[in-house]
């Protein structure tokens, strides 16, 4: 269908809604991208590139002119106009917001002031605020008159007369009450004021909490400057838990619309960090050479003490990792998660230990090898449950992103730790009659 | 402050939002969750235990009647009701029935004879319908003159006359418009009608996708019977995003609340699995007992091989699993990603094998030994990154979750042929002298 007939295209496309003409792109292989958007031009509304994966876009704008892209931002809503803006290079990025209306420009260029990922960029300017001695009556006509307002908003904010807001009234209790009712009588007091500069994720966290469908945000002097609804967070929602996933397993952003240059660096950038700590590993089986000499079968055995031990630590980090990034682990609840977390690790440990020494010895036949490899996993089952909510906490306690690095030292220490126990204990053991 | 005075507490928790309540109970230790309930019991309302964590909640329920569960229900949505009865044991689930009102029971039940998970569940009986030849005027006055309608909707669903959804109409929109214009000519019409069995993760992701507030649920004929609201798609999308971690880690439920021998249970599976997919990786080592036996060192190497190429598989694994899960890879771009993760896991391969054959070189000084380990790492880490991709896709394709499993597969697969490879080339190279 591709090759040629443009009108046929038109034609298939244009009944879509914005969003699947967005996933439309991300489905048709890269080469037939840039003649798809030049098919159907006039279906390129700004919805349609604001719900377009970012990688897909990225590529899309750089066939674009400055004025191109300021004609597409200019009908976006503020949020989405910042997010495309900020993805832009410096020049194109200068170029769009020369092309801009002044008004648009001063917007944008305010939102990009705030820090990446804060409350001032994910907000909207466009809402409806009245204030707090006006009746029912008096904010039903405001909004009939005023046709340049958005639609797009399911509370209006009260605010007093310094423009800081005291409350919030929805629509559904503004069309319920009678016409005479004042505003301030009807009005929720406000309790979820967010600062310009609240970090995305904690803005998330405080919407499905208090289950808010919009909240106002307010700068440092605390009058209220815009408005975060409901719809933006359900992608920052998905996308802190996405991250969480692919930072746990060093997959860098992880879209599969990612260049393969950009997927490569840094993915191999954890890959090389990960060879790094396989070399202490490593190093520690190198003291124990003498002892696998005298017994070869160790060095059958080593991998599954060490291997498991790391998916126990696995286990323990995903949940403690979790709970830390939905603020569910705090320091009052800190040391019962650890204890815990011991606990099921003893259980395991147990349990697996059992499993394996039995298997070893209907194998081997020798009960000092099964005390041995027996020993050995249930410490590693247990260090491995240890570290895996030990490391996320401390790196947590120090101000950094706990699923970054967690798992390389997880892993190092269960691997480390399985091979010293195991091999350790059988040097020390006599098994391999030193 | 816990012991005695209840007076204290209560003045303390009295001012907090319920959700902030329900938290309270989280973090508050095991021990005291039952005499906190006891002093504020007045404050316990319906929202209170519906914001709570399910483990602690399921807690505190056991130590209530059924009559006092049925009093708490009363209170709250119909969505939120079903979730906790569906909770109880099956007595105590009989007793809470038999204490509501009729036309609550029959709300549940008719609510639990859906599939777990799916929209049936979720959805509320509390919305607003109105016929397609209302005006605008008729339908505020309908509002005003029903006071026992929900507040909590955001748009109000448009009705043909066999209660089929025709359209839906923001409240901001109504709010704006003359009181005699048509419902019918200013609503929009409804593209997005939720069966009432889709699964939940489905409704999430077109809420995700149209950026909706609430949806129109309905039944087989078509007919309107619920509407799912955007707060409730909320906890699923973070519920599901965890899931996948915690799938993948083989973490079970992994919520830190869950009880002990809960958490044991689930965990302990998965270790069990794992020890009989490290036993592969264990028989393979054991063929090549004779090389490791001449030559000591390949002991030593060998778990770096596995090790990296293993992680090279989460890398891959832990994107595709994430692209399934959102809809983003499907057949048509299927072969894509695969070459895609194929020139990714290339170019990864010869970095990391350029890296380690170099240290190999200048610790060992053994040329034959620095080209066996670096065709090793390799080849190990483009079979991760092909494993990571294709293990997922099949499960995918069988129609089971490729959360749940592929984690295993991935790693059995790199660990196996991690050491075949390095242990195997080892061998035939004639490195070991044989």
């Amino acid at each position: 269908i591709e090759e040629g007939d443009n009108q046929a295209v038109y034609d298939m496309v244009a009944p879509l809604h914005p969003a699947d003409i967005a996933e439309l792109f991300a489905q048709a292989p890269v080469e037939i991208r840039r003649p798809l958007a030049a098919a159907i031009t006039d279906l390129m509304s700004g919805e349609v590139i604001s719900e377009m994966n970012e990688w897909v876009r990225e590529d899309l704008l750089k066939s674009l002119t400055g004025q191109e892209v300021a004609n597409i931002i200019a009908q976006l809503d503020l949020d989405d106009a910042v997010v495309i803006v900020s993805e832009l290079d410096a020049q194109k990025q200068q170029e769009t917001l020369q092309a801009l209306s002044s008004e648009d420009r001063a917007a944008i260029e305010r939102a990009l002031s705030f820090p990446l990922e804060s409350a001032g960029r994910m907000m909207q300017r466009n809402l409806v605020a009245v204030h707090e001695n006006m009746s029912v009556g008096d904010v039903i006509h405001y909004l009939r008159q005023n046709d340049d307002l958005t639609t797009d908003f399911w509370e209006v904010f009260v605010v007093d007369p310094s423009h800081r807001p005291i409350g919030t009234c929805k629509l559904s209790k503004l069309l319920r009450m009678p016409r005479h009712a004042l505003i301030q009588d009807i009005m929720q007091p406000e309790q979820t004021l967010i600062p310009v500069t609240m970090d995305q994720e904690e803005v998330a966290l405080r919407f499905q909490k208090y289950g808010l469908i919009s909240a106002a945000v307010v700068d440092e002097s605390g009058r209220l400057v815009g408005m975060i609804t409901v719809d933006d967070i359900i992608h920052i929602i998905r996308d802190e838990a996405d991250e969480d996933i692919l930072k746990l397993s060093g997959a860098g952003d992880g879209d599969i619309n990612e260049p393969v240059l950009d997927s490569y660096k840094s993915r191999v950038r954890w890959l090389i960090t990960n060879l790094g700590t396989a070399l202490v590993a490593s190093t520690i089986i190198g003291f124990f050479e003498g002892t696998i000499a005298r017994m070869v079968e160790l060095a059958t055995l080593m991998p599954i003490v060490a291997g498991v031990g790391g998916n126990a630590g696995s286990q323990t980090m995903a949940v403690t990792v979790r709970a830390l990034a939905t603020n569910q682990l705090t320091a009052s609840n800190c040391v019962r998660s650890i204890t815990r977390e011991l606990r099921i690790a003893l259980l395991n440990g147990l349990t697996v230990a059992c499993v394996l020494g039995a298997g070893t010895w209907l194998v081997f036949h020798n009960v000092l090898l099964t005390e041995v490899i027996a020993l050995a996993i249930m410490s590693n089952i247990i260090i491995g449950g240890l570290a895996g909510v030990l490391v996320p906490l401390t790196f947590d306690r120090a101000g950094s992103d706990p699923a970054v690095a967690s798992s390389i030292f997880v892993t190092m220490t269960t691997d480390a730790m399985g091979f010293l126990t195991f091999l350790g204990l059988a040097t020390v053991s006599g098994l391999t009659g030193a």
